[in-house]
C-alpha cells in the first residue's frame, strides 16, 4: 500500500496515500482496535453539514477569507454527500468526546481542500485542519452538535416517513374491517366483542402516540452546543459565533435548529438523549405489541387462532402448506428488544459526565442512531411485506365468535341474569353452543335468541 | 380476630370484621401472598377520586339514584382522605389487570357506604360494589384510568414542587457564585477556566431540560380510559358516559384529564409510561451527574479536589475532621440508579399487552409512582441537606488555577503559540508554574506575565 | 412521644424511649426521609449473625471479655429472631456504604445488651456501640459482609427450596402426560407432534439450568469481606480475625462462608451480585416462559388454544362461565419483568466504585434479595394455585392433533413427497382433513392412511 | 451484475452469479432491508463446523455416502476458515429461528459442494442444500447449537486470552508497586493508608472473580441442541444422532460439548445466554470500576489527583503538555456501558420464548458476541495501550499520604483519641500538617511524631 506522510503534534505516521484522513485519525487506527463498529454515518454527514457551517459563519464573522471558506465548502458539500464514506475508518470506541472523530474530520477536508487547490495533502496549507476547517472549534462542543444534527436528521426525515406509511396502512386496514365483528379477548380470555377495524384503530392510536412523544422531545434536541468550545464559555469564539452558525444550520438543514442557551449543560450531560431514546422506545414497546398481535391472531393454521392471515414471503416448510411463519413480526420484535437494550446503554451513558465533559459521546450517538435506523427499516418491512397483504379469515373469526359463551350477556335484560348464567354455563359443561342450549333449556326459542344475540350491537356504547 | 362472611360468585368467605373489604379481596389476599409490596397508594387515591367521578356521571345520566351517589360520594372521600388506608392490604403481585385492587375499593366503598348508611356490611345493600360502585366500569378501564391520574398528579404535586426547590437553590448560589474563577475539568483533566456559577449553571439547565421533558409528556398522561368497559368499545355504558367522568375527574382534580379518544390504545398499550418514564429517566441522569459533581468536588479534605465544601450532616469518622462523606450524593445516586432499573422494568411491561388488555398494569404503576417518589423526596433532601450548604473553598481553587498550565493560552497572542508551549513544557516537567518559568526563561517579566495572564478574562467568548 | 437523649461524635439527640437505636440512627431518619423502603429485613438478621460472630471471634482472640461477650450475643440472637426488627426504621436511600444502618444494628445491640445488664440505656455502658459491637470492624467490611449472608441465606433457604417445589411439581406433571400427544408449535404455527409431559420436560429442565446457574455462582457470594476493616488492609483487626471470624459465621449459618483471599474486590467492587443477579434472571426468563406457556396453553375457553386447564381461584367474569383469568401466570411474568429491571440496577451500581469503597450498596442489597424474594414466593404460589391444578382437555387436544396438516409428512415413505404435498395443499385449500383428501384424492384408503398417520410415533427419533 | 437462476419450494429467484448463496437468501436480502448489521462471522464459523460434523455424524450412521461427506467437509471448512465470508450477506434482522441464515450456509456448502464435484450451481446436484447438508436437521436445533459453538469459541478463544494478558499486566505492577504507601479513599474521601499494589491487587482480584464467573457458566453453554430437529423430539433423526454429533462438534473445536439432555428446554429458550451474559456483565462492571480508577487516578496534571501516569497515546492538547487524557478508559467504560445495554436486550429476549421455540435467536448471538467481542478487544487494546505504563508519581503520592489527617489515628495509642483528636482538628482548621500542630501543641516533639507516624505500618492488620 503506498503511504503518505501526516503530522500532528505528536510528530510523524504513515498514512495509506489514497486516503484523505491525516496523523490523528491514524493513531485512533492503532490505537483502537476494538470491535468494528464504525462511527455512524449519520454522524458523518451531520460533521459536513457542521464544518460548513462554521467555515460560513466563521467568514460571515470576518474571521475566515472567502477562499478557504470556499474550499471547505467544496469538501464539506462532498463529505454530505456520501462520497468520502471510506476516509472515515474511525471505530465508535474511541475516545469518549469522539474527538478522533472530529478530527478525522478535519483531516479529510482538509486534505480533500488542498487537493481542490492543487495544493501537497498533508502540507496542511491552505487548508488547515485546524487552524481552518476547526476555527472557533473544539470537539467538545463539536461532537455533541453533530449529535443532536444526526439525531433530528434520522429522526425527521428516516424514522418519522417510515413510521407514517405503516400507520396509514394499518388505519386503512382499520377502516376496511370496521364492520367485521370478532370475539374480544383479555388475559387472553375470550371476551365480549369487538371490530377487527377497531382493534386495529388501537394499533394505529398506539403509533400516534409515540410518533407524538417523539415529537415533542424534539426542540431540546435542537439545541446545539456549538460556540461553546472547550468547556462551555465560548473562549476564543467570537460573541455572535455561536447564534450564528447554529442558523448556518438551520438554514442548511431546513430544521429550526438553535443555539442552546446554556452550553456547560449540552456538553456536560447528554439527558436529551435519554429523554428522546425514552419515546423511542414507547414506539418500540408500541410495535411489540403490534407485531404480536399480528403473529397471534395468524397462527394456525389449523390449531392456532387464525383469524389473520398475512402474506407468505418466504418457505414456511417445504411439504405443509399453510405455515406461514411471520418472520415479519419475528423481525420487528427483535428490533423492539434491541431499542429496549440500546435504552438501558444510553441512559447509563448519559448519567456519567463529570464536570464540563461527557465522554460517553460515541456510545449515546451509536445506539441512538440504531434504534432510529432499526424502528424506521423495520417499520417499512413490516410494511412491504406484512401489513399491506393483512386480511381476514372470516370464517374462522366467525367460529369464534358464534361459539363463544360471552354473548350471553345480551340475553340478561331479556330472561335475567340468572337465566343467562345457567345456559352459558350448561353449554360450558356440554360443549355445546348458547343458542342450542337456550332452546333446550327452554328458556328461548331460535328465533328469540337470534333477535337478542347480535353480537354486531355489542361493539358499542349503548345506544339510548 | 372477629370475622365476617362475605360473599362473591364463588361463594363465601370469612373476612375481618373490623375490615371493610370483601370477599374478593379476601381471596386475592390468600392467592397472591407474594413479596409484600403494597399497591401504591397513590393508586388508592386515585380510585377514591375515580369511584366519585363515576358515581356523580352515573347520577348525571340518570343512572344512580341520589342517596347512593352520596353514599359512594362519602365513602370515596374517605378513600381520597387516605384514612381507610389499612383496608386496601393487597400486593402488587397479583393480576395483571388490577381486577383484585379494583374490586378492593369496590368493597370498600361499598360496605363503608352501607355503615354510613346505618345497613350490614357484606349485604352489599344499599351499596353494591359492582352495581353501584363499579357501574359502567370495568377493570380493564378503571386500572388504567387511576395510573394515569396517580401518575399525573405525582407529577404535578409531588415531584414538581420538589425539583423546583432544589433548581431554585442551585440557580441561586450560580448567581452568587458567577464570578469565582476556577479551573475547568474535561476528561478529568485541567482545562480552561470558568467560574464556579457558570458551572452550576449547567445543572440548573439540565434540570430544566429535564423537567421540561416530563412535561411535554403529560399529555397523554391525561387521556383516561375511562369509558372503555371491558374490551375498549364502551358495552354496556351510556354513550356520554366517557366525555362526563373525564370532566368530573378533571374538575375533582384540577387537571385537565380528558377521555382517550382510542380507548384500545389505553386498555392493550401502556406505552405512556414508556415515554413518561424515559423522561424520567433523562431527570435521573441529569441528578446523578450533578450529585457526582458535588461529591468530587468536595473531595478531600486533603488529598481529593476540594473545591466544594458541603454540610456534615452526620460523624463521617470519629477521629479524622474534615471527612464529611457526601452521602446526600450517595442517596441521591443511588435512587438514580433505581429510576433506570425500573425503567427497564416498565418498558418491558408495556411492551408485553395482547389484543384487549395489557396485564402487566400493576408493575408498570408500581415502578413508575416509586420512580417518581424517591426522585421528589432525593431532590428535596439533598436540597434541605446538602445544596443549600455547598460553598466555595476559594482558597483551594485559587491554587488549583494558578497552579494550571493551561492558562498559558492567554500568552499565544504576546509571544507566539511556540514560546508558550516552551514555558508551559517547562513548567510542567520541573513542577513550577508558568510564571516562574516565563521569567526563568526570560520571555516576559512577572509583570507581564501577570498582564497577560488573567483568568478572568479567560471565561467566555472573545471580547471585541 | 416519650424521649430519651443518646449521643455521638456530632453531639446529642432525641430519640424515642421505646426505641433501641440511638444518635445515628436518628440523625438518618432525619437526614434521609426518601421513599420508604426499609433495609431488608434479610441485611437485619444477616448483621445479627455478623455481629455476634465478631463478638465470639473478638473474644477467642482475646479482645473482648466474656461478659461483654454474652451480653452481644445475647442481644444480637435477639435481632436474628426478628424480634427487635421495629428498631431497624432506617431506608435503603441512605450512605452508600450502609453506615448508618451498620450504626443502627451497633446502637440497637449495645442499648438492648445494656438493658439486659441492667444498666442505662445511651450509657454506652458496659456495651459500647462502638469499642464492643463494632471491634474489629468498619461500615466498609460489614456491610459487604451483611450483604453476602443475607444472599446465600435467602438463596439457599428462601429460593431453592420454593423452586424445587415448583420444579417437583411440573415434573411429576410431565411424567403423568407423557403419553398425551399433541401438536407442536414453532413460530406460533402448527408443527409436528410432540407429547404434552415432553413439552413439559423442557420447562422442568429450564428450571434446572437456571438453577444451577444460580448454584455456581454461590462460591463467590460465600467470600466475606469482614476483617478488610476501613479500606481492606485490616488496619486494627487482629491478624487471626478475618479467618476466625468467618468460620463463626460459617458455624451460625451452616453455610460454608470462607474470608475473601482479596478485601480489596469485594468493599470496592460488588460485581458477586451482578453475576449471581444474572442468573436470578436466567431463572427469571425460564419462568417468564414457563407462565407464558400455561396461559396461552389454558387461552380460551372456546376461542383460544383450550389444551389446558388450570384451576380458578377467583371469579374470572360474574356472568361467563369458564372465563378462568390465568392470574398466577400473570403474578409470575410481573415478577420476572421485576427482576429485569432489577438487575439493570443492580449492574449498574456494581460498576460506580471508586478506590476503596462502591458506595451503593443498599440498593445493590435491596434489589437482589427483592429479585429472590419476588421469585420465591411467585414459584410457591404459582405453583400451589395453579401448577398443582393443571390438566389437559385431552378432547381439545386431539381436535388439535388430528386436524393438523404436518401429519402428511408421515406419509412420505409410503407415498411419496409429492402425493403427500397434494393432500396437505388440498386440504388446506378446502379446509378439510388429510384423512379425506387422501381418500377423495384416491391416494390412500382410509385403512391405510390410519395405519401410516400415527402421531404417536412421531414423537421421538427414528426407531430402527 | 451476472445473474443465476436459483429456486426454492416459492419458485425461482435470479442470485448474483458470483455469489454461492440461492434462492433463500436472496428473498431473505429482498425481505429484510433492516440496518445493516450481519449475521455475526462466529455464527457462521460455527456453522460451518456444525454442518462438518453432521456430514461426518450423518456418513458414520450410514446416512449420507462418502463422496457427498467429502464434498460437504471441504466447503463447510472453506465457511470456517473464513474465505467465503462474503458469501453470508443476511442480516440480524430476520426471521427469529435462524432460519434464514440455516439456508444460507446449506445453500453456500451445497454450491460450493456442487462446484468443487464440477456441477452446475442451483442443481442442488449432487449436493442438495437440504436433503444433503441439512442432514437430520432443522433450523430449529441448528441455529442454537451454532450460537453455543459460538460462545463457547469466542469466550475461550477470544476473551479468555486476552482478559489473561490485562489481569497478568495489572498482578505484575501490583507486585511491582507492593510497597509504595499511599492514601486510601473511601466515599471519595481520605481514609487510613494502603499500598498501590493493594489497591491494584483489588483490580486484579475482581477480575479474577469475574473470569471465573464466567468459567462456571459454561457448562450450560456446551450442551447442544441438535439432534432436537423441528420441535425438539428428534423426529426424522437417527437415535444415535444427537450423541454422534455433538462428539464430532467436541472433536473439531477441542471443546467439551455434548448434547443437550433436554433438547425442549434449549430450543424453547435460551436462558444460558442470560446467565452467562450475567457474567459478561459482572466482568463489565469490574473493568469499568479498574477503568474509573485509572482515569481518577491520572487525573491532572496539576489541579486532580495525579497520582499515577499513564502512556500518552495521542495529542491531548496542542498546547498544554501532560494533558494526557484517559482515552483507553474511555473506550473500556463506554464497552462496560454497551455491555450493560445488550445484556438488558438479551434477558428480555430470551424470555420471549413460546412452546418449541424461541424466535429472538438472531438478536440474542448478536448482542452476546457483540459483548464478548469489544469486552476482549478493549481488554486488549486497555492493556497494550495503557496498563503496562502505568506508573505512580511518587511525589505526588507522598505527598498527599504526608498530607494527609487520617494518619493521625497512628497516635491514639501514644497520647490517646482526644489528643490526637485536637491534633487533627487544629491542623485542618490552620491548613497545616500533623507534625507542625502536634509539636505545636507540645504534645510531641517531631522526633516522636515520626517514631509513631509510620504510614507503611498502617497498611495490614496488628502485628502481634
Amino acid at each position: 500500500m503506498s503511504m503518505r506522510v501526516e503530522s500532528d503534534s505528536m510528530g510523524t505516521i504513515n498514512v495509506p496515500a489514497n486516503k484523505y484522513y491525516g496523523a490523528q485519525t491514524a493513531r485512533s487506527l492503532a490505537n483502537f482496535d476494538i470491535g468494528g463498529e464504525r462511527m455512524p454515518t449519520e454522524i458523518v454527514t451531520a460533521f459536513g453539514i457542521l464544518k460548513k457551517a462554521a467555515a460560513l459563519a466563521n467568514h460571515k464573522l470576518g474571521l475566515l477569507d472567502e477562499a478557504t471558506r470556499d474550499l471547505i465548502v467544496a469538501a464539506a458539500d462532498e463529505v454530505i454527500s456520501g462520497k468520502l464514506d471510506e476516509h472515515f475508518p474511525l471505530v465508535v470506541w474511541q475516545t469518549g468526546s469522539g474527538t478522533q472523530s472530529n478530527m478525522n474530520v478535519n483531516e479529510v477536508i482538509s486534505n480533500r481542500g488542498i487537493e481542490l487547490s492543487g495544493g501537497v495533502m498533508g502540507s496542511k496549507k491552505p487548508v488547515h485542519p485546524n487552524d481552518h476547517v476547526n476555527m472557533s472549534q473544539s470537539s467538545n462542543d463539536t461532537y455533541p452538535t453533530a449529535m443532536h444534527i444526526a439525531a433530528v436528521e434520522a429522526l425527521e426525515n428516516y424514522l418519522f416517513p417510515r413510521i407514517e406509511v405503516l400507520r396509514a396502512t394499518l388505519a386503512a386496514k382499520s377502516e376496511e374491517f370496521m364492520d367485521v365483528v370478532k370475539i374480544g379477548r383479555t388475559h387472553l380470555q375470550d371476551a365480549t366483542p369487538l371490530t377487527l377495524g377497531q382493534e386495529m384503530s388501537g394499533w394505529v392510536a398506539q403509533i400516534d402516540l409515540a410518533v407524538k412523544a417523539i415529537k415533542v422531545t424534539l426542540p431540546q434536541l435542537k439545541e446545539l452546543a456549538l460556540g461553546g468550545t472547550a468547556v462551555g464559555t465560548g473562549l476564543n469564539a467570537h460573541p455572535d459565533y455561536a447564534v450564528t452558525v447554529a442558523a448556518e444550520i438551520a438554514a442548511l438543514t431546513g430544521q429550526d435548529f438553535v443555539t442552546a442557551p446554556n452550553k456547560y449543560a449540552v456538553m456536560a450531560g447528554h439527558d436529551a438523549f435519554v429523554g428522546t431514546s425514552g419515546a423511542l422506545k414507547q414506539l418500540a414497546a408500541a410495535l411489540m405489541k403490534i407485531a404480536n398481535d399480528v403473529r397471534w391472531l395468524a397462527s394456525g393454521p389449523r390449531s392456532g387462532l387464525g383469524e389473520l392471515t398475512i402474506p407468505e414471503n418466504e418457505p414456511g416448510s417445504s411439504i405443509m402448506p399453510g405455515k406461514v411463519n411471520p418472520t415479519q413480526s419475528e423481525a420487528m420484535t427483535m428490533v423492539a428488544v434491541q431499542v429496549m437494550g440500546n435504552d438501558a446503554a444510553i441512559g447509563f451513558a448519559a448519567s456519567q459526565g463529570n464536570f464540563e465533559l461527557n465522554v460517553f459521546k460515541p456510545v449515546i450517538a451509536y445506539n441512538f442512531l440504531q434504534s432510529v435506523r432499526l424502528l424506521a427499516d423495520s417499520a417499512r418491512s413490516f410494511n412491504d411485506n406484512c401489513a399491506i397483504g393483512i386480511a381476514p379469515d372470516r370464517k374462522r373469526i366467525n367460529e369464534h365468535l358464534n361459539n363463544s359463551l360471552m354473548l350471553v350477556t345480551a340475553l340478561n335484560r331479556k330472561i335475567g341474569y340468572d337465566n343467562a348464567a345457567k345456559i352459558a354455563k350448561t353449554a360450558h359443561k356440554n360443549g355445546t353452543t348458547l343458542r342450542e342450549e337456550a332452546i333446550a333449556l327452554g328458556l328461548l326459542s331460535g328465533e328469540e335468541f337470534d333477535a337478542e344475540v347480535k353480537p354486531e350491537s355489542m361493539v358499542g356504547p349503548l345506544k339510548r
